[in-house]
């Protein structure tokens, strides 16, 4: 077992490099700091991140939220979390009086992350959410201001924030490698399922494809351009008008305008195959990724050749990272706090608007 | 030599199937029927047409017409063109009563297309006009009209119409390898270099980068997907105003729709580093070309795996099959006639509707 120095001291090194090894729960509570984190919903990407966390270094599932009896004791029982540690959305409130419990996932229905955010943020634990954030801008304001009445931190699930091949080309940019980068394309899409899943359903999900995999692009043009968009266009397709509802957005092209005069031209799309492709191209090189955002590993190139970094599940490492946000007061090279999620929704306004105004909008 | 029947047969196969031998002009002329061309504008596109026909089975330089007498005579020397077949722009007309000569090619800059275009027709030669065909549909239809009421054909210089992988990839989707065509998206774009050239002058181009590269993205979602869009948007982005001047479009997002739903994204630019990517996505399968459209090899794969052809000078096959539409009657897969140039400039005309209203704008 490594002592707490020493494994203090590898946290300066990105969790990447680490070697790795997978530590058990016992493990991880006895080297110290380690961020108890309560799951709320128990869907399947709760499930995913659950299962990610078994590998984490730095967080554990400490805490259950579900509106399913049987699933707090299934969960509870694979993930041993004692039944004082699990709650229902009733109850959950009392979580405020719980010590095993420092940060709650909310990982829900998009419709309900607001309200839990704000409950959570009362109860006194950090918040993480699921993106989106919100359903609009004004839900994520709210959010982001009753955490920091609270005095708690606010952080968006942006695991791609923390996937080293993305990160890499961050750092290129910054370096200056691209030079001026001038052109982001975000190609995100696949084709969905079960029509009566909530991601279909305007009430709960805020909207369709753009809520679930259309923000990766508007995110991915951020942080792999590197500025703010002023401006935004969209154009909506729709050709299912019986799995997509009013309100529920089959396929969007959208293009975002950057101070600098660089563009993005994306696509978020839930009926064709799976689309998956981000591309920066700079005055003096390019970085492309393909698969850019799935759960797998990423692959990607820069005008330098391939980008070879290990992969290691996205969910881990956004946990650990997020132990050290929120225990060690690190900065992350991308941020994942609530007013970075904020901006998105922002943008994801202003595009649902342009969609209905078929006019370009500008973002202050 | 092959004897007039055997090489006849040869045509039934596709051009690039054909074993690869450089015949000579001599030879050309005793195999028969070859196409006999007047070249219309003697600068650095005529140089690489006139460089690639040298090559070609069915094609030659019978004629020049330069405003340049030292290019008449540099160039007669060089592609063994009598002075008596070489023209100025005043005596072009004369062109009638030469019987040395079935066809021009116009590769003038785009203003001089549609009134060199009709002088050629009433003088009964064939015309092929390199792309963009006029600096607008209005343009366009004047020439098919003079073309079709003098009875010469009328043939636009889309080289990639006969280029071996992007026919593939219309063959594989004609018998519905990649399903239902949903996306296609098209970057061209390159660094343009000397600011006095006539590509960045608007009296003589009729815009920018979107008459000479946006074209093909234009075109090419037209043949990939084998449908005509029904609207189209269009963003544009200028950050030189000195190089790019009024009416001169430096960068154009734009985007296409389809009557299938299909939807194409697209992006035309003279200020990025060379953008020459083709994707087109269906339900069962996809197709990628990279350089799509370059003057080089072009390179592909569809999800079946890498299209394997030999490349073949782009210009040369093109010039081999205008022999064989205009001599045989030949049908090519994709129509490379006024009509279908008329086509492209009626888009274009649409796009830079969209890029000064911001709206969407409906093609008939």
């Amino acid at each position: 077992m490594t002592s707490r120095r020493s494994f203090l001291q590898t946290l300066s090194a990105p969790v990447w490099a680490l070697p790795f090894v997978t530590p058990s729960n016992d493990e991880k509570y006895h080297e110290g700091k380690v961020l108890r984190v309560a799951l709320i919903g128990l869907g399947s990407y709760a499930s995913r991140v659950a299962e990610a966390m078994k590998d984490s270094k730095r967080a554990v599932v400490a805490g259950l939220v579900s509106g399913t009896p049987s699933k707090l004791v299934s969960w509870g029982a694979k993930y041993n979390v004692s039944a004082s540690n699990c709650y229902n959305y009733e109850t959950v409130d009392q979580i405020r009086n719980n010590s095993d419990i420092d940060a709650v996932y909310i990982i829900t229905p998009n419709a309900l992350h607001k309200d839990m955010a704000i409950r959570m943020a009362k109860a006194g634990k950090h918040v993480i959410v699921e993106k989106p954030m919100a359903l609009n801008a004004k839900e994520a304001e709210e959010m982001v201001n009753a955490c920091k009445k609270a005095g708690v931190q606010l952080l968006v699930g942006y695991r791609m924030h923390f996937e080293p091949k993305t990160l890499e080309i961050i750092r290129m940019r910054n370096a200056g490698e691209f030079g001026n980068v001038k052109f982001f394309q975000g190609l995100c899409g696949f084709r969905i399922g079960d029509p009566k899943q909530w991601r279909l359903n305007r009430a709960l999900a805020g909207g369709g494809s753009m809520m679930d995999i259309g923000i990766y692009a508007v995110n991915g043009a951020r942080y792999l351009i590197g500025e703010e968009p002023t401006w935004v266009t969209a154009q909506e397709t729709k050709t299912d008008f019986v799995k997509f509802a009013e309100g529920v957005d089959e396929t969007i092209q959208f293009q975002l305008g950057f101070p600098s005069g660089a563009v993005a031209s994306c696509l978020s799309t839930y009926s064709m195959n799976n689309l998956d492709r981000f591309f920066l191209n700079g005055e003096k090189g390019f970085a492309e990724l393909q698969p850019s955002t799935g759960y797998g590993p990423i692959k990607g190139r820069t005008n330098k050749g391939e980008l070879q970094f290990p992969h290691i599940t996205h969910q881990t490492i956004q946990m650990d990272e997020f132990a050290a946000i929120l225990l060690d007061g690190k900065k992350p090279l991308v941020a994942v706090d609530g007013e970075e999620g904020l901006r998105d929704m922002r943008i994801i306004d202003a595009l649902y608007t342009a969609v209905k105004s078929g006019k370009r909008v500008s973002l202050k």
